[in-house]
Order: structure tokens, then C-alpha cells, then sequence
């Protein structure tokens, strides 16, 4: 329940984003924009403002906003409607549901136990784990959304059986930090290998176009000291800012120890949910070679675990989140999709690169990058990022005489490093705001906290580091 | 919990279903269709059977299918996705989300009390008073599917306020027959009026095509008998098959007398529940004039909902159902249009009427009106089906002498009153499937007892009409 002053507090704030909303709508257009582009500007950043000032949820404020560019004719319905019938929206959809099985079966469980068992003295140590984790895997898995599948009913796990969860306000206790410090993960993850993320490789073919050759190799190498750095840095600076209630725990391993011996052998429901993950993450990793959808793998995968009731109609029941999360994210990525098919994109980068060029290559270099990560703020998709700007920065700066080959593997890292600045910076991320253990205003801030800290260390160190080695 | 003999018998049936798709699968492809469309085909029926013989839940066999159809290349991953982002299902989703609004904000409770207070002595009266409000609405609401979003939160307080729900296993006290019945009224009240369905005015031009005049004054005309002799059978055709437990309530008006002066005077939230509900409503009547798209406004109107706390997100995370809906109306959908762009539905309409042509001009008659009634198994949408085949049927009737204007507007009411046949047959179906209080299988088994009912009335008491009146 609201009290008085807090609902009059709300209504005044979204009175300030429907002002704003309204001004920059009738704000004379910038020269070198469409109309259209600049009202979908406008309604989409009245969106975000309404998220980031606590307006009103990120839900809510899709919605409006999708019913307000659909009623102005800035976009058509289908044009409007476009998101929800995109394949990598659905993965996380499905995979969110799926999750929901790893932790029903008692699997989930089993192995947050060996988690803690292993790393379980402190909470720090779980969330180095967990990166830890998913740098292991990430070589073998060119879908950052479908890793976050993988990862996410652990750490959901791990959440719960360590006593946080959301339902009974203890989110806080260990879940929120573990979420933030696994979606912080997944960005630096997906930076260190050519094939961690789906739009690596397609960048680094179009690095070719400028004849920079990025081999695996040279991309690992390149990368490995700021994601060393990075993978060291995060958990702990997430540990300072954003800390978990409980911190140190001492007794964990030898509970986690006993729990194990209560559970006993591996059930059946266990074992089947173990083979079907496996079989899925299995057909996840060689997707592209054997040319199959990710997303008809995991709908055939959830319905193994419905046909084997661990996952039935009564769970579904309970995952409104996951409509929630559809509605939302697939009508910011067709709202971004059109600001960057209406020239939206192009033209911001444009007038941000001609800000920037004339100057010292030091100065291109580092402005070229951080307004690189800065505009993430507007783009729902890695990939359409780097393939609306990634050529055009990279030309301003070889025009400049940046080295080219630095430039380009930078902006490449910061195709992924900067998933973390809005909660729809990236489809990894939304899985993890699924879970209810992390708010949407949390991510501006703290994913922002984290896109400036990794920029500082791969600008800083990742810099310093290529020009050693190259 | 399944006893072990259930969890056998269930296995027995998805063997069934799965031996029955591959056999179908690897049958030669009947002359005149193509590969993808015969697999399609396969898989599309397959999922059908699983259904109706209750092998799995429709959305379990749904997303088998749809995992299927995707992994041998008989759809794109994007075209067998596109159902999801189609506006006309949204619209049921957000429509349900909205009906909760209605309940919660407690005017669903004082409608229903009212209607209870004025009919609500038996449980037939009740049936008959949800239809005749759907009939009396009708014409001014060319949209079944958003009819169905303003008539189902008032069947579903009636249901409700009588003591009959979902999660408590009192569904059938009251709750099922009450929706199946409305479910049945909208396939008479969408018969009734060229203005009461989409596809109505566009069916009417296509029978001007053929020199065919039908007017808003002929179809109502045609229409009159046939629709109010279902109007008064249907109701108790239900109420004798798939009978209520609560039957007869004579305390019933007196109860909800007392309720309602407990209730007192109407509160703030159900004057912002219902100035946003007329306000929808409004703009949903008037959509097709003003070119506004009724799904936009529908998400406004959610918007509203929450920014008023009437819909929260705690009320959304327990509305996975909607979701479930989502998955399998929109994969259903998908498949049955690529079945239609395949060339699937034309080839089936072609052979059969073939097989028709050739008889005296009342058996072609008959003959086509069943076949394109029964046909509907086939179609998950009422528009897709007359667009596919009304000009075929109706040229191969014409050219065995039946009489065009009568075969013309007998096939344009049987795309309405068939479409009770499958869950899948109407969008408007789907929104009283959501709730819970009908099962998929009862709709195969009841709806097609109604559509069974529906064609006995139109062909004989409607036949027997048009040649009097015309």
C-alpha cells in the first residue's frame, strides 16, 4: 500500500515525464531527422526518464508508450508489434520458464549445494564463482541470451536455498547481489572471446572491410588482461556498492554439506531434467553449425519437462513475470529498431563523430569509445548497435589516425561491455530482471556504475595492454 | 497428482499421437500439394489429435509442434514465430489482463450483482441474459474478438459472485456453463448482423463480385429466424449436455440485493474502472471510422489500470496463463495461415468441392455449407477461412444453380456460427479458454455439439426463411 504523500509523489513525477514527453514532441525537429524519428525519439526517452525517475515500472511505462506510438501513427501496429515475435525475445521467455524446471526438479538445488559446498564461505566468493563460471563456458557459446539461460537457474538457486528470495522481502539478503554481479558477469564474459556473442564474429568481419584482422587468437589476447582486471574488479566493487545483507558465511559449506546428505541420490526427476538441459545446451552451442533455431530447441526442451510434469500448467500459472517481460522488452527493441531504421542512429552518430574528429587521435580514440558506450543508452540490441555504428566510428577514427586495429577490437569490447547500462542494454540482462530480485531503477544505477567501471579498465588498462603486445 | 495407471494410459496416448504424426509425415504427398505443406500438415493435425484424445494440455503439444515444425525446415523460425506479434491476439491478452481489472476493482462484482438481482433466479436465465446483452451490443461492435474482452469479466464475476471458481474445483458448479454459454452466443450474436464481425462487410463485398447485393438490412433480415431460434435453443441445449451443478437459485435476486446494499455506494476505483472501460469501449466501436488500431487502445487502457494501482505487477506476475495463451493461440494461428499460403486449404476446398459438383443444386447446397463448416477444424481464424475459400464454394454452387444470394449469406453465417468448433476457431473463444473454467476438450466436444446445433438451425430454419422471404 501507497501512503498519501508517496502516491501524490508518483503522480507528480509522472506529470514531469508527460511535460517532457509533450515538449520534446513539439521541440522544432533537428535538422537531418525525419519527423517520425524524432517522435519516436521523443516517446521512447519519455519511457526511459519514467523508469529511471520511478515514475512508474518499466511495464507500465512500455505499455503507455507502445499505445501512444501506435494512436500517433508514429509506427504502424506491426511495426509496433514487431518485438514479440522475435526469436531471441522468446529464448529468454522460454528460457526464464525453464529455469523455473531446473529449480522444481531438484536439480537447481543439488548443485547450488556443490556450489556453496565449494565457494559458499562468504558471499564474495559466490559471486566470483559465478563469473567465474561463466567465462569457463562462454568459448563454447555464441549466444550470451542462451548462456544467461544457463546460468541464471543457478544463481536463482543459490538465491533461495541460501535463504533470499523475492516473495518474502529478503531479495536483498544475497539474490540481488548475486543477479547484478552474474548480468556484470555476462558482460565481461561475452568481451573476452571472438565467440562469446553472437555479433563478435559479424564485427570482426566487418573490422575486414577496413583490412584489420581480427583472428580468435588475436581478440583472446587483446582482451585478456582488461578482462582479467575486470573479472577481479567487479564483484567486489558490486560487493561495495550494491552489497548482499549477508556477507560473510562461515558455517555455509558444512550446511550445504549436510543438505546434500539429506537430498540423497539424484532423483528421476533429477536426472531427466539433467539430460534435457544438457541436450539443450548441447544443440545451444553447435546452433550456428547445424543451422537450428535456439529458440524452437528450448520450446521443444520446456515441452520434454511439461510432458514429464516438472514443469506443468500450474507453474505457467504463477509466471505472469514472463508476459511482463515479453510486453516490456519486445516493445523497447521494436521502438530502438525503428529509431535505427529511421536514421535516428545514424544521425547521432554522425554528429557525435563530428564533434569528436579534428581532434588528437588520443582524444578521438577515447571519445570515439565512451560516446560509443553512452549511446547504448538508446539501443535495445547489441547487435543492431555495432552494425548501425560500428563502421562509422571506426572510419572516423582511422581518419584520424587512431590505430585501427586498437579501435576496432575496443569498440568490439564495448559492444558488450556496455550491455549493463539499461535494464534492455541486453537480452542477458532480462532474464535476470525477470526474477523479480532486481529492479529496473537498480540497474540504471548500479548497471551504470558498472559500464563506467569496465570502460575505465578496458580503456585504461585494455589500451595499455594492446599497445604492449601489438 | 496422477495415480501410476493415469501416468500409463497418458504415455499410451502421446505414443499414439506421435505414431500417428510420423506415419502421416512420411505418407506420400497427395497429388496437387506440395511437401512443406503436407508436413505442415502432419505436424498441424498431429497436435490437433494430442488434443482432442487429451494426450497433452494445447499448450504442450502447441510448443512440441512448434519445436517440431521449426527443426525440419517446414516453417522459418521467423514465420512460424509471427502469431506472437499479431495484433488480434494481443488484443485477447491484454483484454483478459483487463477483465481482472474489471473484478478488482470490484464494479465486475456490482454488474454481476445487478444482473443476478434481475435474472438471476436460475442458471438458465442467467445464460439467456449473458447472449441477450451480446446480441444487443452486437451490431454497433464489429469486433468479436473485443466483444469477447468487454463480455468475459462479467461472466467471469457472475461466476465468481455465485460461488463458482477455478482455483478451488468449483469451476463446474456455475462458471463452465456460463462461459461456454456466452462462447456459443458470440457465434450467434457475430451471425446476426453484417456489422457484428470483422470479416462480415468484407465477405459482402466479395459476394458483390458475383453480382450479389446484400445489404445491412438484407443479412439482418435473412438472419432474423435462424438466429433467434439458436438464441433460444443453444442456451438450453448447454444447460441439458454440459449442465451447471447450481441450477436453480430462486434466494439468489434476494442475496445479491442484500450484497449490493453492502456494498454501498459505488467506490474510486470502480468509477476509474468504468469511465476507462466505456472509454475503450468507445473507441472500440468507433475504431474502423477513427483508423485507430483497437489493441493500442486496449494497452492504453491497461496503462491506465496501473498507473491507478487497479492493475498492479504483483496481479500480472499471477496471469501466466495469459502467456500460455499467447504461446499456443499464436503458434495454432501461425501454422493454420501457412497451411492456407501453402496452398493447404485451397487444394482441400477444390477436392471436395469436386467431389460435391455434379448433384442437383440442394445437395451441392448442403454439401458445400457442411464441408465449409466442417473445414474450420482446420482454420484458427474465421477471416483467413472466408478469405481462402468462400469464392471457390460459392462459384462452384452458382455454377450448379443454387440460388447466390441464399449459398452467400448461408456460408457468411456459418463463418460466424462454426466457429465454435476448435478452441483455436475464434479469438473470441480463446479469452473464456484463459480462464480456466473450460477445458480444450470440452470445447471440441461441447462447441462441437453447438456447431453441430448451429448448422441445424441455419440450414433448416434459416434455408426455410430466405426462400420465404426472399
Amino acid at each position: 500500500m501507497h501512503s498519501h504523500k508517496q502516491k501524490n509523489r508518483q503522480h507528480y513525477k509522472q506529470l514531469f515525464v508527460i511535460i517532457f514527453g509533450v515538449l520534446l514532441w513539439f521541440t522544432p525537429v533537428p535538422e537531418g531527422l525525419s519527423l517520425p524519428a524524432w517522435h519516436l525519439f521523443a516517446i521512447f526517452i519519455s519511457i526511459i526518464l519514467a523508469v529511471i525517475i520511478e515514475a512508474t515500472s518499466i511495464f507500465t511505462a512500455s505499455i503507455i508508450g507502445l499505445g501512444f506510438v501506435i494512436l500517433t501513427h508514429t509506427l504502424t501496429a506491426k511495426q509496433a508489434y514487431s518485438g514479440f515475435s522475435q526469436g531471441f525475445i522468446l529464448l529468454i521467455i522460454v528460457a526464464f520458464l525453464i529455469a523455473r524446471g531446473v529449480i522444481k526438479s531438484g536439480l537447481g538445488k543439488r548443485i547450488a549445494l556443490l556450489i556453496i559446498k565449494k565457494f559458499g564461505k562468504s558471499s564474495l566468493g559466490l559471486g566470483y564463482s559465478i563469473i567465474a563460471a561463466d567465462m569457463f563456458i562462454s568459448p563454447a557459446f555464441p549466444s550470451n541470451t542462451a548462456r544467461s539461460g544457463v546460468l541464471y537457474p543457478i544463481v536463482q538457486a543459490l538465491s533461495a536455498d541460501s535463504g533470499s528470495k523475492v516473495n518474502d522481502g529478503t531479495r536483498k539478503k544475497l539474490g540481488a547481489y548475486l543477479m547484478m554481479t552474474s548480468m556484470a558477469g555476462l558482460t565481461i564474459s561475452s568481451a573476452m572471446w571472438l565467440t562469446a556473442m553472437a555479433a563478435n564474429p559479424a564485427g570482426a568481419k566487418m573490422a575486414k572491410e577496413f583490412g584489420i584482422e581480427i583472428s580468435y587468437g588475436s581478440w583472446a589476447l587483446a582482451s585478456f588482461a582488461p578482462s582479467l582486471v575486470a573479472f577481479i574488479v567487479i564483484p567486489w566493487l558490486l560487493f561495495k556498492i550494491f552489497p548482499p545483507e549477508l556477507k560473510e558465511t562461515p558455517d555455509a559449506p558444512l550446511i550445504a554439506q549436510e543438505q546434500l546428505e539429506h537430498m540423497g541420490n539424484v532423483h528421476k526427476n533429477e536426472y531427466i531434467m539433467g539430460f534435457t538441459f544438457i541436450a539443450m545446451i548441447t544443440f545451444w552451442v553447435f546452433s550456428a553449425q547445424l543451422h537450428i533455431d535456439k529458440t524452437a530447441i528450448a520450446f521443444l526442451g520446456l515441452g520434454v519437462l511439461m510432458l514429464a510434469n516438472i514443469f506443468t500448467l500450474d507453474d505457467l500459472a504463477h509466471e505472469g513475470r514472463a508476459l511482463g517481460t515479453l510486453i516490456w522488452f519486445g516493445t523497447l527493441y521494436a521502438m530502438s529498431s525503428y529509431l535505427n531504421e529511421f536514421g535516428f542512429m545514424s544521425w547521432l552518430g554522425m554528429h557525435i563523430s563530428n564533434i569528436i574528429a579534428g581532434q588528437s587521435w588520443p582524444v578521438v580514440y577515447v571519445g570515439l569509445v565512451l560516446a560509443y558506450v553512452f549511446i547504448h543508452y538508446f539501443f535495445v540490441s547489441q547487435t543492431a548497435q555495432m552494425l548501425a555504428l560500428f563502421s562509422v566510428f571506426l572510419s572516423v577514427g582511422i581518419n584520424a589516425d587512431v590505430p585501427a586495429e586498437m579501435l576496432a577490437l575496443m569498440l568490439l569490447f564495448a559492444t558488450n561491455f556496455n550491455a549493463m547500462i539499461t535494464p534492455q542494454g541486453s537480452s542477458a540482462n532480462v532474464i535476470y530482471l525477470s526474477s523479480g530480485y532486481i529492479e529496473s531503477r537498480e540497474v540504471y544505477k548500479y548497471g551504470g556504475i558498472v559500464t563506467l567501471a569496465n570502460t575505465l579498465i578496458y580503456l585504461g588498462v585494455g589500451t595499455a595492454w594492446i599497445m604492449l603486445i601489438f
